[in-house]
């Protein structure tokens, strides 16, 4: 999907255009053309990687500095109350080039109620198998 | 709000029973006790910082570097097809010590649709001044 399919490698590479909020040698931040709320923004590194799971170890300190850069810059700008930092990765993932949205939020905005449909488990030892399956992949 | 009146910090503290997955010296993963769906784990630092904007630089590294590993572990373990990973900064943040959230999915799982509520730009101009308010906050 890298090059010439994808989206977010044409707007990288100036054939797409976007709104562009800042860019480096390595990652360009614009705003998604369909956003959440005004100034919902969406962090690519350069290169055509797809989820967070492909990032390089050396690319995620500056990756991650610029998405808390975006997280302070963002609500100064839009005049907002806090943000909703997220990755979605293979699932729901509409673009296949990794990219964390980092979208202005208010109380009141209405995402809140729909936006955590929690679940429970059974019992704690339930719950307590699952944190031993995960820790026994890590 | 932190130690004695912050929940994840006694969670850390050990003092508040959690399913823990991982813990090394400045940091602990450990289960939602309200899952989205089974396996969804919270990754706190030790330290108590409210948000995103308030990790310290140096922090940035270890935190997400263990948050890409938990987004491989996960799935994994899980047998899940991708990952959500999301940090609610201030608004929908229930406990105010920062916390990224690392949540298996799978396609149709039910929670795609109502998830993005996306609006649109009036136009280019209108998307552009947004973006040119945001390039100025940085």
């Amino acid at each position: 999907m890298a090059g010439d399919d994808c989206v977010f490698c044409k707007i990288i590479a100036g054939d797409l255009a976007a709104s562009i909020v800042y860019e480096d040698a390595d990652h360009v931040a614009f705003l998604d053309a369909r956003p959440l709320f005004d100034g919902h923004t969406l962090l690519v590194p350069r290169t055509h990687v797809e989820t967070l799971a492909d990032l390089a170890p050396d690319a995620i300190a500056p990756f991650f500095t610029l998405t808390q850069r975006l997280s302070v810059a963002i609500p100064q700008a839009m005049d907002a109350a806090g943000t909703f930092v997220a990755m979605n990765n293979t699932v729901s993932q509409s673009v296949p080039h990794l990219h964390c949205h980092i979208v202005p939020r208010n109380f009141k905005d209405g995402l809140r109620g729909f936006f955590w449909p929690r679940t429970k488990y059974d019992d704690d030892a339930a719950r307590d198998a699952v944190a031993a399956k995960i820790a026994a992949a890590l």
